[in-house]
């Protein structure tokens, strides 16, 4: 992917799309719209279907799509969940074929070219009839690269590719990044102070950041298929990390991973199983610990949590892609489809670890302009143990790696600023 | 002044006025201009061309004015040198009379309505009479104060107020708040990583920021009127804080003044000099050097420097507040003009004192999404000296001081965020 393409981002699109309409769906104005004209401001009419689909159809790519003609729209629709129809065919369902002929198609990504779960889109085009279609990002996966465009041109459609483009990969990021990876990506969110403070030293603070950018977290944790939170932030917040204050459509809780290496969950008490029992299923989400080997140990409160909660064993020596490596194969186990993004929401060790090992694909970053001091809860440092040198675990790092993440886009939210930034490893060659 | 006002700036306007503008004289597109019309639309012309006269003015506010009739503009201006033209009657010097009577006047500060150095401006605007002016902020100067808009009025000028007003008094605030404050406005500018390091342990690192970020800052350099840093930035970096890779115009050097309690200037060695020495008299500028009673000790140096430098006695055991009573007494009696502003460049130590007295009352803090490490050269800690116990030198805050700074703005600039904060004690009451 160019890296000029990521940097022309239209104000205020986030990896979780407009991120005015992702704190409140009602806001009329989305300020990056006002300048769109043409194919660009059709294409986010295709990118706003697609939000109101945000996290229903994983591990399909939430597409959006919607038919114009003489400067209207027609049709509009959003992939509806995993083996129910995709986000063209949602378009067509009840739109009027005469119009549909002879009209433009705006699609977030690439139409789907052989049969899945679903006969292929390009099919059910072929026989629409729509005389043009744009095309945001491309499909690297195996059973379309590219097919989808060569089949629609062959029949004779006009495809123009690209427009928005760095806005739909953003959109797609999870299910792109994840098909080229071949793991899932690692997206870190969390809120700090300028002086890097998730929380100050007394355990009182829980929340840095203000409501709105709270409600675009909930929006973001649709999103994503899965939570990763440190056992210690579990003891010290009891959260339930489930989506309530988001904007709405609510489409699904995240499942929710909690890292445990010492087997700290015998501590937990009522108060912290309720909250991590919410979203849970029924409601479609499961836990996930894990745990290092010999710290497994059934707690009390086990014998309630066989069907919602899974066990993950990681070795003491394992690095953090092989941890990850491990969750993957029992989630891929347990609910049947791959895993393909988990959001780690802090605590500071955990994403500090994950900042060392290069892990973190992509960061959501909340800066409150304050100062709060103390010597915790800071990103960015790791707790010494006794007998550790402070500087051994805490190697100052030469300049260059300030150069680890491209700033794709920034936003204010309140008193907040939200920064959205992408490793480099993805600035060339995760999608054409 | 209402909070809410603050919080509609409009996009991309900081401290120093558009800030592409800032950054780029040449910038064809101001995002944030695309979506004025009508008298903003007008407001706004007449900010940029204030923008043109940057610190030129100082100590009298940079105003822009500009004439419009039937939607052309047909005059515009911004206030000369201190003694000379105001905005008003620059713009009026070129223009023809017949078409400026019947025009709207906009203007970014209330005309000013008493002789000063100048006749007042309102004498020249009720010959010229335009039917209609509109008034950015209000002049709380006592020599103003509300008579220009009343003058104008009573010579039936329909008048109308706080177009733009956030933006006019975000343009205007080192005249505007240290009238009302009595001393010079302090603003706090430096560039850090998310873990809030503005520099490497090693000191090789010399910038956190990119050129267009730099840019920026020497941009604003000219609007404020002195330069504040540590001996400890200066002898590490030999930094000439002149005005060079601004956006043209470029109208004035700062004044450089270095907090150098402990008589470390013995150590200065010719390169750091020489840096320093740039941009001084006959360019305008002078070296103010704070100094500890009993540490001062002529320089070998010295003998050329008596007509640039100027030494500022302090105590040791005042507070910050009368370190800057004594700089401004000394600036006002070197300089003949009262010090409005001074903006502090660093390093981390001299910043985070800053902060903890609650002195900054506006910040440029540019953010570079990276993790740098490290255990000096971090925002919001000071060095602890052996014997004394960190955690009362760097107590954890309560978490409401978080809350210390409104967010004014925010703007990408390559890879970096640059926030601009103002302290909260300007959000109600510094101007009407």
């Amino acid at each position: 992917m160019d890296r000029d393409l990521f940097q022309r981002l239209q104000h205020g699109f986030g990896f979780g799309g407009w991120i005015p309409r992702g704190v409140d769906t009602a806001a009329e104005i989305v300020p990056g719209l006002s300048g769109l004209e043409g194919d660009r401001f059709w294409m986010a009419q295709a990118l706003l279907a697609a939000m109101e689909g945000i996290g229903r159809s994983n591990p399909n790519p939430t597409v959006g799509a919607v038919f114009v003609r003489d400067g209207r729209m027609i049709a509009r629709g959003a992939t509806l969940r995993y083996g129910d129809l995709h986000a063209e065919r949602v378009a067509l369902r009840d739109a009027d074929p005469e119009l549909i002929r002879g009209s433009t198609l705006y699609v977030t990504l690439e139409p789907c070219a052989r049969p899945g779960k679903q006969p292929p889109c390009t099919e059910a085009l072929l026989t629409a009839q729509p005389l043009r279609c744009v095309v945001g990002a491309t499909d690297p996966h195996p059973k379309v690269a590219g097919d989808g465009i060569r089949q629609l041109r062959a029949a004779g459609v006009e495809v123009t590719v690209g427009v928005l483009g760095a806005e739909c990969t953003m959109w797609h990021f999870p299910f792109l990044a994840s098909l080229t990876l071949k793991r899932p990506v690692l997206i870190g969110k969390w809120a700090q102070t300028l002086d890097g403070h998730l929380a100050d030293d007394t355990g009182r603070s829980q929340w840095i950041s203000g409501p709105k950018s709270r409600a675009y977290t909930h929006w973001l944790r649709q999103k994503y298929d899965m939570l990763l939170v440190g056992m210690g932030t579990v003891l010290a917040d009891a959260p339930s990390l489930t989506v309530r204050d988001a904007a709405q459509p609510h489409h699904r809780h995240p499942h929710k991973c909690v890292f445990d290496p010492f087997g700290r969950f015998a501590q937990l008490s009522d108060p912290h199983l309720e909250a991590l029992k919410r979203g849970l299923e029924p409601q479609g989400a499961q836990l996930f610990l894990m745990v290092q080997q010999g710290f497994w140990q059934e707690p009390s409160w086990w014998s309630s949590w066989r069907s919602l909660a899974v066990v993950v064993m990681i070795e003491a020596q394992e690095t953090w892609s092989e941890h990850v490596a491990r969750l993957s194969e029992v989630y891929a186990r347990t609910c049947g489809v791959p895993l393909q993004s988990i959001m780690v929401e802090g605590g500071p060790q955990l994403l500090t670890q994950l900042l060392r090992e290069q892990l973190l694909d992509a960061l959501h970053v909340f800066v409150r302009a304050g100062i709060l001091g103390g010597t915790r809860n800071r990103i960015g440092r790791l707790d010494v143990r006794p007998g550790e040198d402070p500087l051994a675990v805490n190697p100052s790092r030469s300049l260059m790696d300030r150069d680890d993440y491209q700033l794709l886009a920034t936003y204010q939210i309140e008193d907040d600023v939200v920064l959205e930034c992408l490793h480099r490893r993805h600035a060339i060659g995760f999608v054409s």
